[in-house]
């Protein structure tokens, strides 16, 4: 008798994940004790062997609960258990009045440290236990920020360092697994902390979108995500062609050029310049490449507009100039 | 003193949809008899004699609920007396067991119907009422369709025949210069009908959006609807401009150029093709075409494929062919 369905579905989404590894690579496991990433270590565990690739362990201690090391040295022992080598801890601070905000802040800075443990280590690729509901709440928090197709991308199966097997299981799959292979998982309380973004899409909205629109709604969601992360790679291509194009041995933009772009292509564009200047990508709007746009498009001799970060544009002889003008600090003109 | 703000707003909004017209051209409100269209068709007559423009107005009766036709008429006769002309109630059957659905299959009459109007009076445009919540609305039903970046591209603006000046104004707006214009509305029940998806939409789904996300959650969802209309018409043209490069002679398509081009724009290339063989649009989803992508990306001597519509996609001599088989009908396939 083979193993159960849940248990043999996360074992083959860690070997297609593994797949194309060259043996004797090493892979992490991203893990925080959680179902999730517990099935992801155990799956691993019993996979990466079989395919002579090594597999070992990084937990994140944000320090941010009551017992939180202690939590972080018992689950090492538990990972070492399961085989994986190394396993390790890594402790990470979160500035709590990060401007992006607390829940950006711990995710960037536990990126930070994912990202110094793979290379110290030499790991060929983190694996992350981020499932189909999960995208499904991502989805939705861009949608909220309405900044378009990349926002609605999700996360990425596949990238350059992260991979993320399971973003084809539901949580009540993982869960199935979990609990089928005897996995204690521990339930981190922030999951349910109302006070928290991504815990409100997940108790409140999503409940109600499959409630009033349609069962499926988490699939639409995370099909929406691959349509659109395709949409946004194949254009953000094609952006960065014509914006070889279009650029003048100065390094500004040739209006010509841009205006015989489809908007969609000339405003990524635009963004990127700004960016490339120095405005931090947080404070770049959609509303002020638009207005550097309408520098291409309906010109009347506008003056140099100013974007976040201290960074000017402004139309001249032909071309479109990004610049931060000397003494001007970031901080003095966000 | 001036008109109030959500006066000036609906006037402005509609001078500048107009704008473009030449004089003496004639454009269509099509008008319900509810806030949002008795709002436009207020500001057209207002606007357009201004601009040497001609204005009139359809409105379409379903005789789906009792009394309809007394409202058509009565409803006339206010057009009328705004100093609309022609006016012109347009009576149409929905087919009740359409299989797309009762909501889809009134919104295709009631189209052909408008078209059929703007063709027999040569009206330079159409003006439909649907303002910023409307416009969120769709985006959230096409979120539930799942089908990427064109079905939560909402409603455009401004399309070959049918203009939407009120996109970017809300309904509460629309609600203020009605009643500051004295105009009495007519709410249409079926708004607040619960059987309709999009009734659902509007007071059960958006509301928590709102709460739970974050307020302005209704201009996010527009400003998406935006940057995917944008995105989607680049990639689409983009598209159209590779098919021809990869067409052969005998009209199929070559793989080598397919299997060079990014998913995104194969995938445009691939559903064209089945749309143009004889796939139905409703019916052709994105798996199908992901199923054709495979003969392209992973080729390991598949078979023809079964596409709706009776359509079969299949790889010979380092080309993709769609053909519909002689004798198959499309009832028979679906």
């Amino acid at each position: 008798m083979g193993p159960h369905p849940a248990v043999a579905a996360i074992r083959l989404a860690v070997r297609q994940a593994l797949a194309d590894l060259p043996p004797d690579s090493l892979v992490l496991v991203a893990c925080s004790g959680g179902g999730d990433s517990m099935a992801l270590a155990t799956a691993a565990a019993f996979e990466a062997p079989r395919r002579g690739i090594r597999v070992g362990a990084v937990t994140v201690d944000h320090g941010l609960q009551p017992g939180s090391t202690q939590r972080a040295v018992a689950l090492l022992t538990r990972l070492r258990a399961l085989g994986l080598d190394p396993v390790e801890a890594l402790g990470v601070t979160v500035d709590p009045d990060a401007r992006s905000g607390p829940e950006a802040a711990a995710r960037t800075a536990r990126y930070a440290a994912l990202d110094a443990a793979a290379e110290s280590h030499g790991a060929a690729a983190v694996l992350l236990g981020h499932n189909l509901d999960d995208q499904a709440e991502t989805v939705l928090l861009g949608l909220a920020r309405g900044s378009g197709p990349r926002s609605l991308s999700g996360m990425a199966a596949v990238g350059p360092r992260y991979r993320r097997p399971f973003l084809g299981l539901s949580r009540d799959q993982l869960r199935t697994a979990c609990h089928q292979l005897g996995i204690e998982v521990w339930d981190d309380p922030h999951n349910t902390d109302p006070s928290f973004t991504r815990s409100r899409v997940r108790h409140e909205v999503l409940p109600v979108l499959e409630k009033q629109l349609k069962k499926g709604v988490v699939e639409a969601l995370a099909r929406t995500a691959r349509l659109c992360r395709d949409d946004a790679d194949a254009l953000d291509a094609w952006a960065e062609r014509e914006a070889a194009r279009a650029r003048t041995p100065h390094g500004d933009l040739d209006v010509t050029r841009l205006s015989d772009l489809p908007p969609a292509i000339r405003r990524r564009i635009l963004r990127r310049a700004a960016l490339d200047a120095g405005s931090p990508a947080g404070a770049l709007f959609a509303s002020h490449v638009e207005t550097v746009d309408a520098l291409v498009t309906s010109w009347h001799g506008q003056g140099p507009l100013s974007l976040p970060g201290g960074v000017e544009a402004l139309r001249r002889c032909g071309t479109l100039v990004f610049r931060r003008p000397p003494g001007v600090s970031e901080e003095t003109r966000l």
